[in-house]
């Protein structure tokens, strides 16, 4: 089996058909049509084995990861997923294993209706890049540089889940529901477009929590000139993780555990009435608030006032 | 040094400034403004480190190398190059030679008037994806399926150079100008976007000679549903080819060498004049006509009139 029969035989069937796509795989480049008048939003991530998964990931859940992480950047713009392109580097032509990861892959492609239109295929150390493009109105993008002082900060979901998810992975199999359902939030993170998009004009700004919450929010701290507050009480935990991992611990991943893709955004007060009007199926809980001075930090409050700095910023990669 | 500090400190002040790059890299995603009227084409490639290209290789040609080879999918396809995205995966955080591969790209880039928008930065062993995406007006794309019996088959430049000059390259420093001019021609590979775009109503088919030029003109005669009869006398070769291999050899490497992102094209006889009045720098040999029948084969005859099939059809991953 070579590189044209892998993309031609197993991925492009799970390509999928979107209107706006003129010519997908099998030539030098595919041919899609934006949408009049509407910006496009493009992102690329990389999930290499070892660093950003342990080879007990199975390749189905790698599939719908490498997919859903790039539509959580999407999610956290506020853009419509359209395209995604798929850079594969495999050691060996492993079939069943590419059927798997495509089929993860298409399952995740479908939820959020992209087409797969192209990519490389190459030998090497197992390794995938997505690169996706989505499309928006002008000047609704949801960035990092626009929250301003007296913004309440919110996210989606829960935190920590994926962080005690990938512990459990790394074990074997869960023993327990709870530990199945963090193992979840790892292998098959839900990105939240539907909510990335009801936010554009009610965020102030937005990023994806990929890397960490403390670490995160510091970006939008540092790109919006402001010093994010966040409230430790308030910091949304599962009952599973706190059952897996008890209350400090889990409260440790939820401000440093990478992973969750839930979305942290600012609204200013005028949205906030909005925002409680959304008809929105996910628990977003407000969890600080913005102030003005020490652009890029992030500081800690807990139940009696009392401050402090966090000590842990979130997972790098090189540190 | 961290994957953030690494992408906004030595990557981003190379990105240039494209009008119609709204937001470039640092947030979680880029936002460009598509020309209106226009459709899109996507291409993507990765270099993987022993694979596509050894160690010997020096980092500020691995950019330039990275860039031009998408930049080459894009001249195919007849598009106008815009915006850029990296993926790159690094053993470790070697400042030099992040600073030596970016000053690499950036030349590619800027020779091309592309923007880099964004990507991914992440440890791991050696690899770079780029993600490209350029524009043409609709219905003008050159694809691999139009190919039609009476056409003449053409390439740009010489062939067989590249395989030549990687050669060269694993050896060591090359000894005389002939190896010099040979392993640039690998390290350096010139893209032929003017050309691609020269191309768009005249080619009938087109596609870039990177895996071998009997396995990239199957393809065509496999999309377009004919065959490809090569003239073996007509190949181009550089003298600085032949004074280094020989003549047979030469022969070999131009019909299966790949790296040399060349574009090799079909012009229906009502073109020809067409062709033969652009006001274009680039050398363009015929090589060959296409002929009904046998989907997909590609068939030598030398100087006699005696034909064959090539028993080689290129370099290919996982064989």
């Amino acid at each position: 089996m070579d590189e044209f029969s892998l993309i031609d035989d197993l991925i492009a069937p799970g390509a999928g058909a979107r209107d706006d796509v003129l010519l997908g795989i099998g030539d030098d480049g595919a041919i899609v049509r934006p949408p009049p008048g509407e910006d496009l939003v493009m992102v690329a991530d990389t999930l290499v084995e070892g660093v950003h998964f342990p080879p007990q990931l199975p390749p189905s859940d790698l599939g719908y990861r490498a997919i859903a992480v790039n539509l959580s950047d999407l999610a956290a713009m506020g853009a419509t997923p359209r395209w995604a392109l798929l850079a594969l580097t495999l050691p060996a032509a492993r079939r069943d294993f590419i059927l798997e990861l495509v089929r993860g892959m298409r399952e995740a492609l479908a939820a959020a209706g992209v087409q797969l239109v192209g990519g490389d295929t190459t030998r090497g150390p197992l390794c995938l890049t997505v690169q996706m493009t989505g499309s928006i109105p002008p000047a609704l993008a949801l960035t990092r540089a626009g929250a301003r002082a007296g913004d309440r900060i919110f996210v989606s979901g829960t935190l920590g889940d994926a962080a005690a998810g990938l512990a459990v992975l790394r074990r074997g199999v869960p023993r327990d529901p709870d530990a199945a359902q963090l193992l979840a939030r790892f292998a098959r993170p839900l990105a939240r477009n539907a909510l990335g998009i009801a936010l554009r004009s009610i965020a102030s700004a937005c990023i994806d929590v990929s890397d960490g919450l403390v670490g995160d929010l510091a970006h939008v701290a540092r790109r919006s000139g402001c010093t994010a507050v966040l409230d430790l009480a308030a910091l949304p935990l599962s009952d599973a993780l706190v059952a897996t991992v008890g209350r400090e611990e889990a409260g440790r991943l939820a401000l440093t555990g990478g992973d969750d893709y839930e979305l942290c955004f600012t609204v200013p007060p005028a949205q906030l009435a909005v925002l409680a009007g959304l008809d929105q199926s996910v628990r977003l809980t407000a969890i600080g608030t913005v102030e003005d001075g020490n652009a890029g930090t992030v500081v800690l409050q807990d139940e009696s006032g009392v401050r402090r700095q966090p000590t842990v910023s979130g997972y790098r990669h090189f540190v």
